[in-house]
């Protein structure tokens, strides 16, 4: 038999996904799972949205242009304008997923052995799109106990070598919940400008800032134009994860004309969900009002009834709909296995995301967990009920 | 500003794409454009698969499962049966498009530095996945005198290196057209089991096999289950190219485990696209046999109209709908672009793919153009006459 690559070898399994099986089996065993170990809110998506498709008036579902369609990248700029960010059409590619934009960022500035270094605990699928495109992520940590806050300059500089192309970050933080100020922004700039790296800002969750903070996009801050590249996606936004349509966006013309090549070379992002996407664009402002206020209630609820449980530690997050939590166990990923394999209260069990894979570094962040606060209130006080009995019987 | 990495440097432009501006331009000044550079049939998609998606009843549009939806899978294992090629649910992972198909078996089954064999000319954009997945494509020349048959044995082990992984055709041929018979999957397996290689099969156009020619899987071979991969795709089986949906398919479980960590870290394929294929499942023969027939006669058309062109030599193609035409130029990629920046018959002109993209050798397939029969025939006709009128001032 021929060899697996050693890259295959070394792609990571998904915290967030390799549970699934056990899911399933719980669920065939007839126990209710509630799912807080996927960023699938249960928020309903736009009509408006959902109608553009049911109406479109489609005889051959034909390719759309390699960068997307004309319309909808225009509205898209517009959309940006709206929120302060001034780009235009041809400064942005649409992709299938922020997923893909990134593996097209990542190809346009990295080359295998390159180093990536981003702020840590961080979105999972970064290790596994670093690994898949041949680079290192190298970490800097943040911690729980300073809120996930970004850490200073030097700790950035300290890691940087001749290998490091690019610094990624996300914010609003996925797994963390935390949202940059305008001043950290202005740090990483600074970082980037002197040592002549690209910036890279996963900004799915921009919509998500809470507390009246507001979120400050990289595309910005001036003076960055040659080094910002931004990721961007439609799932979270409008509750549509499974449309699969994101975008990259750069003033840099070198990184557009280079992910432009790797566009063509895929042809194109699905056609329907373009379709989707356009018409989301004209979602009231009421739907996302409505939307952020369900999601503060729900992140205040889950806060509250995870710091009354022993042990359990937990920093509030200040957007996206995530947070990490310590808990009094020794291996997380044991116990969510064992969450789904073992335990049940009254039928029902949890489903979460063990957080040792939102780490690069070894051996950090085995007794967190990632909990997204995607469900209705009444089963986010469930969950923590079922994981305040769960710990009793499993420390038990 | 920061470098673009060797890798973006490296991507080749498409050369189905490439061209697209000039043409924007040409339409700008009101000449109409045949497009025969891309495989974008203008054949109608099943009312089925579109209905599918009209009438679904979507309130949240979800992620659907990594590996794609069990109905879906279950569904098109059948329908592999049904063709000869037994495989199970569970050996189908659904992607986006056959392009992250392919994607995702390279990473599998190579690493950077690595060696892809493949026949050419092949799909162009198999170059710009080696080039973004870090390996290098060897090519093994068929030609144009030879109708592209399968090059002999001797020619794949003259190039088989320590560095070989696997073995890729496309089969029926993009962009030759060319068919391989039972014979000679036969002795590529050979040379995989004695070589110790994978064999990737890009079957996207297993459905249009003529003149009573039968395809042969590469699944329908005994032995090579844990050699052989199989690509596929939605996008030509019911002109749903905007769908993007494809697949891999591998009875070997390593690989299959493999892959799914790379569709896990990209969470999902597109969920209106996976209802829309999962329908399609549907379309009756009948809908096929009015394809081929009207395939049969557009080819048929085209290859007389082509070789009635003085200095145009062309190979009948067997499956597909391409072909590769060699032209009295020494340039055809400047010809292709003259064609839509200086030249219109009564205001029409033809865009055509320069071949030598299709070739990763240096300095071969110049003076050959691929051609798309996608076009109604009248169309086609037009395409024939204008190339022959576009030759002579060209030449002149």
């Amino acid at each position: 038999m021929p060899n697996i690559s050693n890259k295959g070898m070394k792609m990571p399994e998904s915290p967030i996904r390799k549970l699934v099986p056990y899911a399933e089996d719980a669920k065939k065993r007839g126990t209710k799972v509630y799912h807080l170990n996927i960023g699938q809110p249960d928020i309903k998506t736009p009509e408006v949205a959902l109608n553009a498709v049911r109406n479109a008036e489609i005889e051959v579902l034909e390719y759309s242009r390699s960068e997307g369609s004309e319309e909808y990248r225009t509205k898209l700029a517009n959309y940006y304008k709206n929120r302060g960010i001034e780009v235009d059409a041809n400064e942005i590619i649409i992709t299938t997923g922020g997923s893909e934009a990134l593996l097209f960022t990542l190809g346009t500035v990295a080359d295998y052995g390159d180093e990536i270094i981003i702020p840590e605990p961080f979105y999972a699928n970064y290790n596994g799109f670093a690994t898949a495109s041949g680079l290192n992520v190298v970490p800097v940590i943040s911690s729980i106990e300073n809120n996930f806050a970004l850490p200073p300059i030097e700790e950035f500089e300290k890691l940087i070598s001749d290998k490091t192309k690019a610094i990624l970050i996300c914010n609003p933080g996925n797994p963390t919940g935390y949202l940059y100020s305008k001043e950290e922004i202005k740090k990483l700039a600074q970082i980037a400008i002197k040592h002549n790296l690209f910036i890279i800002a996963d900004e799915v969750y921009r919509e998500f800032a809470y507390d009246g903070a507001e979120h400050y996009s990289i595309l910005q801050e001036e003076g960055l134009e040659d080094y910002a590249i931004m990721i961007d996606s439609v799932s979270k936004r409008y509750s549509m994860c499974g449309a699969r349509i994101g975008c990259l966006v750069s003033r840099n013309k070198k990184v557009m004309q280079t992910a432009m090549k790797f566009a063509q070379a895929r042809l194109s992002p699905p056609t329907f969900a373009q379709i989707a996407s356009e018409a989301a664009l004209d979602t009231p402002q009421s739907y996302f009002d409505e939307v952020i206020e369900e999601y503060v209630e729900r992140r205040d609820l889950l806060i509250s009834e995870l710091q009354k449980i022993e042990g359990v530690k937990v920093a509030k997050p200040k957007g996206a709909f995530y947070c990490i939590a310590e808990l009094p166990v020794e291996n997380a990923d044991d116990f969510a296995q064992w969450l789904l394999e073992k335990f049940d209260l009254n039928g029902e069990t949890i489903m979460v995301a063990p957080a040792a894979g939102f780490y690069s570094s070894d051996n950090v962040g085995l007794n967190q967990v990632r909990i997204a606060y995607v469900l209705k209130k009444e089963n986010l006080v469930k969950a923590a009920q079922i994981l305040n009995e769960a710990l009793k019987a499993y420390n038990a």
